[in-house]
């Protein structure tokens, strides 16, 4: 074994390798930039037609990954090596592979996995498709289709190759922390680099002036602008790169909001986009001047000729679309959509077929059809023409209508046959559809259904274009033993497919479904996903079962992680027990989130220091895969201790200062000032809702805490901890176990099928939370407009409902947002009131449409109780319940006689018993009496029909007995009058006249 | 011929090629900065003792580089290449040399010269000596030995090698612009860098806001201190650098004066010392853990043996000091201290020789002594003992004094001789001095003579940190054939000499001086150096006269590139013609200072479009190195074109908005505050020296007008034409010849020697201008302090005095100062004016003395003159004859008597004839009656003493006839008025109670 390269020599050999590749060979910025997309290199060159390859090092600065050197592998600087290949080359993850192996890794000895990663960086408007590569559970590259920049289409599109050289060296070198990697002979990493972390880590986090950081944030802008007034692009991307890091220090000491991040972002994308525009105007100008270069020519993929051997009679029919690594939920969604095309689509083509199977991995979308026609069905269509009887003349001779007819079929009259239609004979145009032989039909057909794909984000890579998930790469098409040579981005299917990553043979030319199926089987790729989910299921429970454990398999993460290998093979790795200190919710967050690894657990569900990973192959180095993990995981423990060490020095009420630092959004103030305005509506909101004094005190305490954590380092690392560490924070300062379990309910439900608070302190933080930001951001102008919802505050409204709706809390939601606007530190307008009360019912309408209610229903309902959501939801259910029964059209009718009649009544009128004439009049009022006094459940539109039901003979025979609008005024207005009331009944609990059939 | 590399594989071939030596491949630091130096990687590591050994590429940002992409190869990015060897490996510059092959550069085919470069960054507290590496005229590396960083002092010595990357590789491609440097096989470096730099140039010329760049200069600063507090080095680093390139800024936008300038360099140089400190501290707290590295050892030279043979018989004796390359001056100073010592030396060491030649070239100081004995020269010494009738007793035995003294010598009695000694006789010891070999003493004598040799700066380079010009690398010390094996800097002399650089056979065992004179004429070294200056004159007259011209031999120039050669050949390049347009003074100060080529001139004086250089070495590959130079030449011109046609843009008094924002002092304004006093000073000085209606208007313009070309782009760039670039563009602003020669003028003189003012306006104005300074500055608390004078307000003194009394003008200083004071923006006080004042006199004091005066009659005229230059020149210059007189002891003394006995007088007596006592009285009082009648000069002390001279019979006559102190109080009065009024005599003009013997 030759000694593995050192750190400088991992980057003159990859200067080398892109060197060789034609890349140009590039420097580090000189300015603070948190990755080498950043540096005008890539970031501009990017833009426009140009060709462009090139190569560099960027030492990136990221704050808010400094760990005082702690960290094995996480630092506030990183080395990236950063690769541009401008148009696609045709093969780029295989170039990539190459120069892997040219610093000395034997992918063999690894697992090497594309992991799908959508690399976007909202700051410059960029973002682009692709993987972070892992190498053994290490994220080791950033592999990205560069699909924008600075809000621009990027066309050509531009493969970026991302690496991060410590995460390559440390395995190559086989040491576990940067102090130790080697940077030559004679120094380590840590030799150089330690101390400027430990102390950019301190400056970072503790020193770097809030305030000072913020002006120079302005000084930048403004200097930015006036570049950009000037015409000057580089200078005004300098300073955009001077936001982007000033930012980052703010963002690290904790001064920035959800909100004013999203108005930071948007005013650097603002200027990137301006930049960008300006430079392709500039480029463009000088007429693209790099347009001169020769453009990397494609590698075109030589194919082998053998015998074309299209079959006779039915035979197996292969479709293979090549893909490069695509994502989980997208091959779920490819396999489906095939699934459910591909028998259409012979059925259209007339192609008789047996058995269809839609199979796959990552790499290869897969068709199956067993005895497929050889070629198409015959098929007459019969047109109609006009009547035999008048189709010929006395003379026997074709009429001038036969004549039209069948000229109009482009055939002669002889042509056409009689033929009997619904009773009568007439004269008709058989057209006999051509059998065509399968591979020609499907040689059209087949481009349609694989561009008929669609996914939820697609990307282009090449010069055709076309989207799909990921660039599909080869395309392998036969019928028996015939090439069905369709073309498809660029691709011209052939016979030949690829195998399993770095086993050989990489390539194999098949001539038949059998010599497929053996070639795959014979490199450990199991094709069909349910066989392969069984196997690693299988697998992950022995390795489990194993080690006295079982693996706690949460079936989404089974599925996705099928959905990563071709050739599963699982294996189990251990950590450190004294992580078990951390919280569970921690480790398994970072077990399946940051890592796809199955968490293991015993008896009695506590976690074991285990962890099950799958790697994509076979067992060949498993040990070298299996110690990589756990360097992995070990950093990435390490990481949350860090930060949960840090936290745990103070206690969570401590965190209340730095609280006043963190914007919520600028005209609202801090998050302290919001937990403060939490707190004020907490107080009335916990009376009106009937908690005990202890409850209460709870509540209030809750309310005080409830965003603390929001500036604590894990939560700042991982928000999706948020409420979860505040409780864990609450608990370890001291505070009761019910205040810890109400500073983590407040937050849920946070999606769809979340679990809810089970305490009613948490609930009652929660409902107070969500009014103040929702009339908060309308008053401050920031309603959500089109598809954008930066603050979520469609999440805030859908919460505060399913709370309230599921706590069946009646509740007056008007009432409420005018008690929380008055808290506010600006003024929310009426307008402000109702535009958010319309959004909060907007969302509940779209709610309960969405859960299968009838619009008309709902819409019925919303009309009267808006305000309310949970009366609103039981209304719903029950008029749901009503207008399916068999007699509602006997009750609506019945009700709606009363009510159109005085629907433009603008008097209410005074019902005097002493002016019936009609003894009709006099029922129908003692029906209504007795409804009217009977007790009912506020807002129960079933109460109401349920009291409604018996008055039905009584109105009916009332309109049948009288003329309400009678001569004698106050005889009518007294008929009036009563009918107004029988209306006046589904106040505030529906309105009917909403309803279909009305 | 192989292609010569692309820019990016240079880059590439010196990583490699440094890695192989060891260095630790660095990248570039994530800052701008204006140099690799600054990199953390230099400035912190080579503080301490740790060993370092590092390279790496540096694009290096200094804005007032920029030259819109236009210059050559003038940039505002240009791309460094840093290295660091720490300590001193002992052949640096052959290492240096041998990666110059590296990268395809063969020595043998160029010239390539060490230039004498002494480094400094007064910003950080940082410098060092060395050289720039010139490469046919072009400076492509700097090479320093590093003596100070942060302000402290580095030790070891490290060794910098910063190569300017283009500059190698442009000349490499043969290309005259880097916009044609191939950076690849596909791009130019225009392609990549140009639009860069007209951006960027345009940003830092024209955009940059000023007010912006001081508020971030502030909050860096701030930021700084920050860092600094919590004891965090490389932040702060951070903040210092980012200080220093907002300063760049500044600078470039013509924003600092130098006051502020000072003023910034002072506080950026404090926080570096503070960091550099900081960081030491660090590392020992470490332990300096680089300590345990193997420090590289240095190259030992191998001396081959050979057979010893010292002379029996007076024989010729060769002492070479190998050095790398000795800056001009060096080399002459050290010339003549060893042409004077070495006699002086010999005779100490009694050995007799022949002639004494010391002889020399850039990189050897020879010592050729002719016949130079084997051995020393006997010494008797005779010590005196006690007389020879008291050293034996009567007996004949020694007495005991005789014993005494004998044994005190070592001797016994027999030993002793009897002399006559100044007429006694004596016991005498005779002690002779032993007779050692020549080898042996020079062995102990020679480190002594080396080490004597003293320099204006001296460096380190070893850790034998003893200080010498430049590192010796070799000694050779021959008496006839044998070795004087002496030691000196961690050397051993022996018989080896090195040849010319890149000559073969490099290095040469020579074992006599024949031997060693035909080894260096062999390789063409002229030893001699009036030789060689006649070889050089000779070449560059005929190379002119070739072209019809003459060359402009400026001695000066013609000594200095002399002193760069060891074997001289001048060659003559040419430049375009239209670069003749440019003025003169511009062209042949480019010429002369940058280059050191000497101009070629008509019959009429006027420049001719070409040059003579002088390369060291013969005429191979001439053609190239011509090639070279002219490329050099014409970037500079172009250079100068350039700022000098963005100046033509606009009327020199357009320029009088910016001087608004060119800060003098920040006390006392902008340069254009100080020119609007000025102009306010000149109206009633035109007056008070008697100009004319014109000559005053002609002043006053020229007085507006006078700083203006301060802010122009071709003063900002070379400060010494400043006042000649001001009369050049006032005449092309239509201003009138007088005008633009008094802008010029009032600059003189500029230093000692300088020519003055020929117009009253030049003289008016560079009188009122000195002043200003003066005073402001004085007030403004920026008096010099101690070697101090940051503001040359020492040259401004001095030009004053000289002004004034070169032009013979009597000058009240005080009245004037106080005048320039009222106009200044704040209060100067009495003791401002005070100090100031005695500053001013003490620069004439000290130049007079300097001139030769005495003291004594130069403080006697002060005394009396200090407001008054010119009159105290005259006085002094007077006096000066009167002292010499013969007749001066009766004059003086007479003088003296009138003086003595009245001096203690408070009171003035008046003198009534009346009272008269003696007619000695009388006498005298009619002659001092005569003497105040006459008309006198005033302050002519020649003057009063020529009319004092025939009083001096009356004087003496006085005194001998009545007692001054006569009882009567009256009386005594009377005659001590007398008195007094004659001490009077000379108010005005000297007080000559400060002469000696007086």
């Amino acid at each position: 074994m030759t000694k593995p390269l050192d750190f400088q020599s991992v980057i003159m050999s990859l200067q080398k390798f892109w060197a060789d590749q034609g890349c140009l060979i590039w420097q580090p910025y000189y300015s603070q930039i948190g990755a080498g997309t950043m540096n005008p290199g890539t970031f501009l060159r990017v833009l426009g037609p140009e060709p462009w390859n090139v190569a560099y090092v960027e030492p990136s600065i990221r704050p808010d990954d400094g760990r005082y050197g702690e960290n094995p592998n996480r630092f506030q600087q990183h080395y990236q090596f950063q690769v541009i290949l401008k148009p696609d080359p045709g093969n780029p993850q295989e170039i990539y592979l190459k120069s892997l192996e040219a610093i000395g890794i034997d992918p063999r000895e690894h697992d090497i996995r594309f992991v799908e990663d959508n690399w976007q960086q909202p700051a410059l408007g960029a973002w682009g498709l692709g993987w972070e590569v892992w190498l053994d559970g290490q994220e080791i590259t950033q592999f990205t289709y560069f699909q924008q920049a600075g809000g621009l289409v990027i066309d050509p599109v531009a493969v970026e190759i991302t690496y991060g050289l410590e995460r390559i060296t440390m395995p190559l070198q086989r040491v576990n922390h940067f102090r130790e990697m080697r940077w030559n002979d004679s120094f380590t990493d840590g030799d150089i680099n330690y101390q400027g972390e430990v102390e950019h880590s301190k400056y970072y986090f503790e020193v770097a002036d809030v305030d000072r950081m913020r002006q120079l944030y302005a000084l930048y802008e403004k200097e930015a602008e006036e570049a950009l007034k000037n015409g000057l692009v580089l200078p005004a991307y300098d300073y955009i790169l001077k936001c982007s890091h000033t930012f980052n220090i703010l963002d690290t000491r904790g001064a920035v909001g959800v909100t004013e991040r999203q108005a930071l972002f948007g005013r650097m994308r603002e200027m990137a986009n301006r930049v960008s525009v300006a430079y392709v105007a500039q480029r463009q100008a000088l007429e693209f001047p790099f347009l001169r270069e020769e453009v990397a020519v494609p590698v075109t993929r030589k194919i082998e000729q053998t015998s074309v051997h299209y079959p006779s009679t039915p035979a197996d029919f292969l479709l293979e679309i090549g893909t490069e690594e695509l994502p989980a939920a997208d091959l779920q969604s490819a396999l489906e959509q095939i699934t459910a095309r591909v028998p259409a689509l012979l059925d259209e083509l007339r192609l008789p077929h047996g058995e269809v199977s839609v199979l796959g991995t990552p790499r290869r979308l897969v068709v199956i059809v067993e005895k497929l026609a050889a070629s198409q069905e015959e098929k007459e269509t019969v047109v109609k023409g006009p009547p035999a009887s008048r189709a010929y003349d006395a003379a026997g001779q074709p009429t001038r209508a036969a004549e039209g007819f069948a000229q109009g079929k482009g055939l002669s009259v002889s042509n056409l046959q009689s033929r009997e239609i619904d009773g009568g004979v007439y004269l008709v145009a058989v057209v006999k559809e051509t059998c065509r032989p399968a591979h020609e039909v499907l040689r059209e057909a087949l481009p349609g259904l694989v561009e008929g794909i669609r996914f939820d984000k697609s990307m282009r890579w090449n010069h055709t274009n076309v989207p799909f998930s990921r660039p599909v790469r080869w395309l392998l098409a036969l019928h028996d033993g015939g090439e069905i040579t369709f073309e498809f981005a660029g691709l011209t299917a052939g016979r030949i497919t690829q195998g399993l990553r770095f086993h050989e043979p990489s390539s194999q030319v098949v001539n038949s479904l059998a010599e497929y199926r053996a070639y795959l089987a014979g490199q450990g790729i199991l094709l069909d996903p349910h066989e392969r989910k069984d196997a690693i299921r299988e697998q992950v429970s022995r390795l489990s079962t194993e080690v006295g454990g079982k693996a706690d398999i949460d079936e989404g993460l089974l599925d996705e992680v099928n959905q990563l290998v071709e050739a599963p093979t699982a294996l189990r790795g251990k950590f450190d027990p004294s992580h078990l200190e951390l919280p569970a919710d921690v480790l398994i967050s970072v077990m399946k989130k940051h890592q796809r690894y199955f968490p293991v657990i015993d008896a009695q569900s506590n976690l074991l220091p285990y962890f099950i990973a799958v790697r994509n192959g076979d067992s060949q180095g498993l040990d070298v895969v299996t110690d990589g993990n756990e360097q992995v995981i070990r950093a990435r423990f390490s990481d949350a201790q860090f930060f949960i060490k840090e936290d745990l020095k103070h206690k969570l009420e401590d965190l209340l200062g730095r609280l006043g630092t963190l914007t919520f959004q600028y005209k609202l103030g801090s998050m302290l000032d919001k937990s403060r305005r939490v707190t004020a509506l907490v107080e009335p909101l916990a009376d009106e809702l009937g908690l005990t004094a202890d409850e209460k005190s709870t509540t209030l305490r809750a309310a005080v805490l409830s965003k603390a954590d929001l500036v604590s380092h894990m939560v700042v690392e991982m928000t999706s901890l948020q409420g979860v560490m505040g409780r864990y924070y609450a608990l370890h300062s001291g505070e009761t176990q019910a205040v810890a379990d109400a500073i983590r309910e407040h937050y849920l439900p946070r999606f769809t099928g979340d679990s809810l608070p089970a305490s009613k302190p948490g609930l009652v933080v929660g409902i107070a939370d969500r009014p103040d930001s929702l009339v908060g951001l309308f008053a401050a102008g920031l309603a959500p407009t089109g598809t954008k919802d930066p603050f979520a505050q469609r999440r805030a409204a859908i919460g505060l409902i399913q709370l309230l709706s599921d706590f069946n809390i009646d509740f007056d939601l008007g009432r409420w947002m005018t008690v929380a606007a008055a808290n506010l530190p600006l003024e929310a307008s009426e307008q402000n009131l109702k535009a958010c009360a319309e959004f909060i019912t907007g969302r509940q309408r779209n709610n309960l449409i969405e859960q299968g209610y009838r619009y008309d229903v709902v819409d019925a309902v919303l009309a009267e109780q808006q305000n309310n959501p949970a009366g609103a939801l039981n209304a719903v259910k029950e008029l749901s319940d009503w207008v399916a029964r068999e007699d509602w059209n006997t009750i609506l009718p019945a009700y709606g006689r009363c009510v159109r009649i005085t629907r433009d009544q603008k008097e209410t009128c005074t019902v005097d018993p002493q002016l019936f004439e009609n003894p009709s009049e006099k029922a129908l009022y003692e029906d209504l009496l007795r409804v009217e006094d009977s007790q009912r459940k506020d807002g129960s539109i079933a109460a109401v029909l349920e009291a409604f039901l018996p008055m039905i003979p009584a109105v009916n025979a009332f309109f049948d007995s009288v003329l309400v609008m009678a001569e004698d005024v106050s005889v009518r207005n007294n008929r009036l009058g009563l009918l107004q009331r029988i209306a006046a009944l589904t106040a505030g609990a529906a309105d009917l006249s909403r309803l279909e059939g009305f």
